[in-house]
């Protein structure tokens, strides 16, 4: 049992609330990110999709990253390899379908083996380079509609936090 | 060729502004329904919603109900078939996985075969009755992820949205 498991069964109703209390006990980080960035315009799409990144920073690290070209994605995504590891969803019309508990599998098997940086994108508009889907860990597809690219990064971020209340037995999912 | 398309092509940049000019122009009726009504409250879903289904009143007189119980909402149906041909689609999570194009289809030939009144349904949380679905001209599975109810009305607007650019040639659907 490790550090974060046992601190939790002694102090069960303990919430982390500053950065370094959160980076102990909360030590995945998960980002999503997204190509395609409209110079910090921010709409009703991006205040739903910040509500469940804030649901889910009650199981790990959570934040946003905008980017203007794939290119400067594929950048940063070497610099964060660098760093710690890292496991990379790419989102993908021609990727793998999947329901939200093979979803929450995949999360679950990263974690466990140690991936502690898990980074979820959205590629351009025109889909993405060859080049970028060889970078990926899993290609996901989220079905066979064609959604709006600021949708499909909700429907990202949802199934994101269904994954974790999956993970961790919290009623979310079989409440639905 | 019929009134309306006749009278596009003579009027090409005229929008039809008041309910007896909508009426004229725009012969079919869509419905947006769910079961579950939160007694009246609004949240940014709604809100999005509301978006898409403003942009659908170009291509058809559009509206969204809610009702508390499946049986209400079973009833209301009734009355509405009474009245005008409804052709009626339940999203379900047994039901079919369309493409947006497929959808698309579905949705043309049903305008094509003469039904003014289309009717969307989004069920209760713990699904529909078999006597619901023997109802549904077509059960309709929006993938293989489980979506929060309010998140699957968003998808299924966005989706009835891209139809109708879909019919019609409007660039929104390959332009993404």
């Amino acid at each position: 049992m490790g550090f974060t498991s046992c601190f939790k069964d002694m102090f069960p109703g303990w919430v982390a609330t500053t950065p370094v209390q959160r980076s102990i006990l909360l030590p995945m980080q998960v980002t999503l990110a997204h190509v395609g960035a409209r110079a910090g315009k921010k709409d009703e799409f991006d205040a739903l999709t910040a509500v469940y990144l804030e649901r889910c920073s009650a199981f790990a690290r959570c934040n946003a990253e905008a980017f203007r070209t794939e290119q400067a994605l594929l950048d940063w995504l070497g610099k964060q390899r660098g760093r710690t590891p890292a496991a990379v969803l790419l989102l993908d019309s021609r990727g793998k379908q999947l329901s939200s508990e093979g979803f929450a599998g995949w999360l679950g098997t990263r974690r466990d083996q140690g991936a502690q940086h898990i980074v979820f994108a959205i590629g351009p508009a025109d889909g993405w380079s060859d080049g970028a889907r060889k970078q990926a860990d899993l290609l996901l597809s989220l079905g066979p509609l064609t959604l709006a690219r600021a949708l499909a990064r909700l429907v990202m971020a949802e199934q994101l936090y269904r994954a974790f209340t999956i993970l961790t037995g919290h009623p979310y999912h079989t409440g639905h």
